[in-house]
């Protein structure tokens, strides 16, 4: 339970606000690298942390996220014309670079122009994403190394969907790995990128997860223990990584998958989703189900990122799939799961009215790590965790342990990006 | 013409609103019966009062009507399982029981469960409709008495719509027995529930209706005199019971109809529409008519109850059928031609720009009753009207009369239910 | 750049405010004729300057313009049966004539209704367009002389469209000529109503236009001078008429045109777009080119006066034919190309922010001009400019002139309305 000006400080990420300068310290996630497939391609209108803005790729492959409208009049540059290293608006033919800078007012002096720059931030390709950082230019720090963008491109895919709702409700629900014995029941043995592994029978034979929270220099290891045979247990292990990156732990030798939670405004976000393998290429079976919107991918309303199941016609809900126990909700795939839940408790939920139980100990342990981070960064200017690229390295891990064991006596590798090592999983 | 505050009054009805206390003191319409048609039947949301609701029918055949979200993180429950004697959260399987007792939170002891408990509702099912009483345990009335909900069901047929405007609003249209002989000219010896009945001519002929209104033990009693034969009066008498029950007076032996006008929130309401005889069953033919929307039943847009002729489509108007007298405002349909007009108005018309006449006497009183009850209720604890079942026995009258006999004069069990006596009607 | 102050005064026009005080000195396009075709025909809802109005036509040809909702209880008398001179609201019979005054209340004696009046304005066919005067009887002026209203019927062609802004970003359009050579660049040369002219070379090869801009009795006059050959210039001179008339500067025999841009709300206001030709009939061609959307007008929404490209599909962007230089936006037609961009500002462009240059002189004498207009009209009653007949009875016009020559030296006939007598064009 917080109280409402918490709730109020978590929630807001617009300008001028403590987390939305806290979420200014990192390089996010902006756009999926395929929206801008070519030089001089169209510009994307992109939304960010209320913010509205423009992504270009320039003549020459460089790539920029500047402010959406004309210094002059105002107007939207979508409409403008991406050509000759520079993006000119189809009012007048201001011109700018992708850096913002004004590079050409047709009716002015070349002096005038000099003085005209547009709010511009970073944007560059890593993986499949490109990454934008919005803050003060002289706190930039080095890009990220999250090992999902790094490893070879046929180890790795991401996807994007919109969420309509606050970025904390879904990220909660991201960290919550006890939910997946009830809401995601059903897929466990029936989706391709889930099915078959033996950590899937302790998820279900368990639905009383005990949690174990530890701090880690980024963020977060969340661990939720079941019951596997002989008296051991099976820990699943999620790392957190401030302010908004999680990993799953994996199963058998599947694909890992994570998400970012990346605020569009305070109504909705991104929702991130990365599906790779460390140390082998993703089989074309792999590729095909998650283009196809399985696992945590969605299939989408044509010519968008909006899920093709959305509130509007509440998530195609299968009362009759609900009863059969196909699905746990009625609601069909694990990330439209997810996202039907967290939607349905409104753009942004009170939560001076929650009920917190033990298994929501990681949703506690990382709203306070994010409010004292976004307290000592307004207060004393600290840099928050999660910045450095240490702190990015990390994995997932699903183990068996005997009892007298805690998973923080799991050596410290376990948890950490190894380069062509396979994740530990059970 | 009321006073802005006296509007505000009258319109809101939301959690700690006078008029909301007044509205919460009664029984209300809160679904139809075919909503939850089978025990462990999906839940169905609704809206009342302002408040967010789920109804349920539990695998015993209980009915409930609790807060639609979750305790622990505020999911809705819509989206819950409903199975064994209870609904059981989606996201982390909390279950609740019809009265909102919460009865498993499966991670936790089983003492926590008992100390949570969501908002609830009864929910009793009387002829075709599910009822609910929204106000404190300790004073919750008996059951309401409505004779049409009392008659064996082949002799009654209910139907409810979205009307998207102030509650107040459609029931002063609701209590307005001079618009008839306008509005609905054309209707009344076309529509298969109106035509053929001898008082349908004195409507036609007499559009200057005097009103008197008389104040009853439950509401009014609302008289409409208008022209008949050698200087008789033919005599509608409407009763309208506290807070949003009319019935309209009947004509020749076709069966009885009016209206519970049932606030979802400030800016819409439900329309609940009964039809019933006291004594005989309804017919073939009558039931196919109400069925398909005529009387004053509507056509819905498929898979909702909101009418297919709409705000957005513009009602549907056809001109070319208004210019030919088909019907008097371009709109089909005796409800429709109502909701039309009554939205229209906005979605609370401002009442401190009326200009009220003669034949507005049943709405000024009504209105005048609300306020004093609503004040009493919050003033001095004074239960209101239209509580005590012998208020709800009542029946609408057609009746020619002699000049000099005024309708107060008529025998008072005219106005009162009597089971299998026909209602009195010319 | 205005102050936040000076942006609010000019952009809202609603009752009470000083810039709706100006706008309601004037006679301002209210409806086509087509609109109201034929006596008796259905009234037509028309919001202006933030007020909800009716339309009517009586029995006898009279046009009215009258407050949308009956005096009675606030329904809309859209709904209403006009017949025997005057509209008769649905709900009750209130009837009304033309001037609002209520000539039937049938319950209540004849004296009445003799005291409810409507508020109402007058609506005067001209043309193709009934205009109202939506000021203080006894201020009302002379019916407006522009040219394009008062040529014969052959001679001219109207059309309206919705925008879906304040009407000043599209009036500061409106008179912004140095876009031409940007947004509509490529339409010069292909549209019908433009294509074929000498001027048209000028405006293509000199892409930096000098302003000269001059008071006029009504207005301004707007030069803008591009280069031509021999060390000539080639000048478009745009007449503006307060508060909102624009003429284009011709182009070889082409029909002249121009705008109104009349607000309906501070969100949203009617682009008004004439075609005249002062001294011959439209050719068949240019008239079936103008009713496809061609010129300065636009193909609709079916059903509607909303264009068919609009925010919600994104104006039909082509980004295939924006690479390929067909369209310099992406947007097909000049009004499209009008209209997207001054959308794509929101609803009220926030003009603290903006960076004005020379090409925007124009733009700021206007402003100016309004200003002092409304805050002399508030303090001292003053009325405008541009209510005058001579103020009206402009031209624009396209001459070529020698370098010392400036435009305020053509004699003043030059934009002067003559009828009969052809524009002066290049």
């Amino acid at each position: 339970m917080l109280r409402k000006e918490q709730n109020d400080l978590l929630t807001q990420t617009g300008p001028g606000t403590p987390m939305g300068a806290l979420f200014r310290s990192y390089w996010i996630p902006a756009l999926l690298a395929e929206e801008l497939p070519e030089n001089d391609c169209a510009p994307v209108r992109v939304r960010l942390l209320s913010e509205p803005l423009l992504a270009v790729r320039d003549s020459e492959g460089r790539y920029g996220l500047v402010s959406e409208f004309c210094a002059h009049r105002g107007v939207s540059l979508w409409f403008g014309r991406n050509e000759e290293c520079g993006i000119r608006c189809a009012y007048h033919g201001w011109k700018y670079d992708v850096t913002g800078q004004c590079i050409d007012v047709p009716s002015e002096p070349a002096t005038f122009c000099r003085r005209v720059k547009l709010q511009a931030y970073p944007l560059v390709k890593q993986g499949d994403v490109l990454w934008t950082y919005m803050g003060a230019p002289e706190k930039r720090p080095p890009l990220p190394e999250f090992e999902f963008s790094l490893v070879p491109a046929e180890q790795t895919f991401t996807s994007k969907r919109l969420q309509e709702c606050n970025w904390l409700q879904a990220m909660e629900g991201g960290i919550d790995s006890s939910h997946v014995s009830w809401l995601h029941r059903a897929n466990l043995d029936s989706d391709p990128l889930f099915k078959g592994a033996k950590g899937n029978t302790y998820n279900l034979k368990d639905p009383k997860p005990v949690f174990n929270v530890v701090p880690s220099a980024g963020g977060l290891l969340i661990g939720a223990r079941r019951n596997a045979e002989n008296g051991n247990y099976y820990w699943r292990i999620t790392p957190w990584v401030m302010p908004c990156f999680t990993m799953v732990p994996p199963r058998g030798d599947h694909p890992v998958h994570g998400h970012f939670w990346v605020p569009i405004d305070d109504d909705s976000c991104w929702a991130w989703s990365y599906e790779y393998h460390p140390s082998r290429p993703l089989t074309e079976e792999e590729v095909a189900a998650v283009r196809a919107g399985q696992g945590i991918h969605v299939e989408y309303t044509p010519g968008t990122y909006r899920p093709l199941a959305n509130k509007d016609n509440d998530y195609l809900i299968d009362r009759a799939a609900q009863k059969a126990g196909k699905t746990y909700s009625g609601v069909s795939g694990i990330a439209m799961q997810d996202a039907s839940l967290q939607e349905s408790m409104g753009p942004i939920v009170d939560r001076t009215k929650e009920n917190l139980v033990s298994t929501d100990n990681g949703i506690i342990m990382a709203r306070f790590r994010l409010l004292i981070a976004a307290k000592n960064l307004a207060d004393k200017g600290i840099a928050p965790p999660g910045i450095d690229s240490a702190h990015q390295k990390v994995r997932s891990a699903a183990i068996i342990l005997p009892p007298d064991k805690p998973f923080k006596e799991v050596p410290g590798e376990t948890f950490v990006a190894r380069p062509e090592v396979a994740p530990v999983s059970v």
